[in-house]
């Protein structure tokens, strides 16, 4: 069996970190795993399984004899590094939004469209957290007919602005309990016990670059160019999990019971829909897991053609860090 | 002028005791107000300005001699009490859901369809919460172009499950701060850092109670009995406030300028839409006071005709007991 060596671009923040357990998790077959970030990281022990890890400090010299770099850095740093990448040979996986739009970069949800994964030249973009969740939820709708638009209301966790995001809800969380001070750093307003419409920054039309990405990102994965999203996203004081309230318009008018019937055995995602017994998806059920949880399914009430359902789904994993390594793992069945 | 005789029924939960608020914030021409309750909590003393006021059990004969009952019970109680007040001779303000969709039974937002107070046979309902915030947004729309249809997902406050909704977030966000256990009563799932996509039970499409409130109240409010409404409910770890992301369409196309004149001068709504100063609504601005908050303006992706906006009002006060003290006060207009 062929090893490889690997590098994580920014190992040290919260998707570089989940990127190193689960590699471990499916057993990825390592040469060699070497932990990239900022000097002011450099010198850090990280455990990997019974191994001890030195973060060393990302330079242009540190991806040479490299098979795959894992980017788990911000967009600037990607194309700072990405041709250093390149010259050295190795596939740069991405988790950055830097490359995703270009048009000789696959941008891959490894169920969806992994065939994409063969038409790269060097770089592989990993798409925005709450599309890949959304995608994966729909994607089995869009196997029985053509999706032509959705409207999506996001519910996005704090997990999502990066490891201080966590931190800051809980210190939030502490302060409401103790009568305390708020603070805010990482989020522009209190997020605990709050509701902020905005991730990403305004166009002039008025959407944020987040919402646009169900879009733009969304074409290109599904090879639908002329789909149409109306997306709205919102942080919620969640910690892990992304949710998302989504319409589907499709092509022929689908039931109920075949879109149920379909989704229930779609790679990895769970069907979570018996409203009797109250089980539906859930945020906090699905933190620390692979799978998007799909439920609520039921008739549009406006359109022909128009299925409502809810989704959840790791954003760290399987909108992060699980996707990327999964695109990886498609590298080594090359 | 005139003195009016007021009961409230439920006077000691949440909604009643925001009611007494607001009748003196008002200056309601008050001649007597009778705090009733259930037999548990009558003889509990409550401070009305200067006054105390005693709680009495509701029965039967509560209503003698009123004039205006509001409701803030169930809906078991208000059909229960219901025969008497009419009985009585009083106009029945009711809050709960159990006349709301009653031929002969008029369901206003004051700012809506306030005339419609004209047509009541001694009952009047307060239309559902979530569906009062949603109209208040919209309805400087319809005025400019009649509303076919509204997809809306809502990020629902506790205080809608009543007090013991805001009790068991605090609860749990002290157990969260502390890594005590977690307890619930008032919700069938932790609500801390968690959200429940059910609010209500379910029809035998899929759709909660809940959910088919803003397409029957809707229609009935703005006089559009064809407006068809595709809706989901969550439940978010909000305290007072509820938030909906909704996107309208009507017969004509409208711009985003004409719409953002329309909504600025909309009595009781506030414009709060700069994205480039990051404004836009947040349920911890919109709490304990009467506005709907109206932002995020933009035009819709998918069809012609479509508007997509982001609003924010306090369930508690505009969603409840200031909608039912301002159809009390047209009833004293008569």
């Amino acid at each position: 069996m062929k090893l490889y060596r690997v590098a994580i671009l920014g190992a040290t923040g919260e998707v570089g970190r989940e990127m190193m357990k689960v590699l471990r998790e499916r057993n990825f077959p390592l040469a060699e795993l070497r932990l990239l970030a900022s000097a002011r990281s450099a010198g850090k022990k990280i455990a990997f399984g019974d191994e001890e890890l030195t973060v060393m400090e990302a330079t242009e010299a540190s991806f040479e004899g490299m098979d795959i770099v894992l980017g788990a850095a911000s967009a600037d740093l990607a194309r700072q590094f990405a041709p250093a990448i390149r010259a050295a040979g190795a596939v740069f996986v991405d988790n950055s939004s830097a490359f995703r739009m270009q048009d000789n970069v696959p941008l891959v949800v490894p169920e969806v469209n992994g065939e994409d994964v063969k038409k790269h030249n060097g770089i592989i973009s990993n798409p925005n957290c709450s599309t890949i969740i959304t995608l994966m939820a729909v994607k089995g709708i869009n196997r029985l007919s053509p999706i032509r638009a959705m409207v999506a209301s996001t519910y996005q966790a704090v997990s999502g602005a990066g490891a201080g995001g966590p931190i800051e809800l809980a210190a939030q969380t502490k302060a409401l309990a103790e009568g305390t001070p708020i603070e805010c750093k990482t989020f522009p307003y209190q997020i605990a016990e709050n509701l902020i419409p905005q991730i990403g920054s305004f166009n002039l039309d008025g959407y944020t670059t987040e919402e646009m990405k169900m879009q733009n990102e969304g074409r290109k994965i599904l090879h639908l160019p002329e789909l149409k999203v109306t997306c709205t996203c919102v942080r919620v004081p969640v910690v892990r999990s992304h949710s998302i309230s989504v319409t589907v318009y499709t092509e022929k008018k689908l039931t109920v019971d075949e879109v149920r019937a379909a989704l229930a055995t779609e790679d990895g995602c769970r069907l979570v829909d018996d409203p009797a017994s109250k089980a539906y998806p859930m945020p906090l059920d699905t933190s620390d897991q692979d799978l998007v949880f799909i439920g609520r399914i039921r008739p549009d009430l406006i359109g022909e053609n128009g299925i409502a359902l809810w989704c959840c789904g790791d954003q760290v994993r399987k909108g992060a860090a699980t996707n990327a390594v999964q695109i990886a793992q498609l590298l080594t069945q090359e």
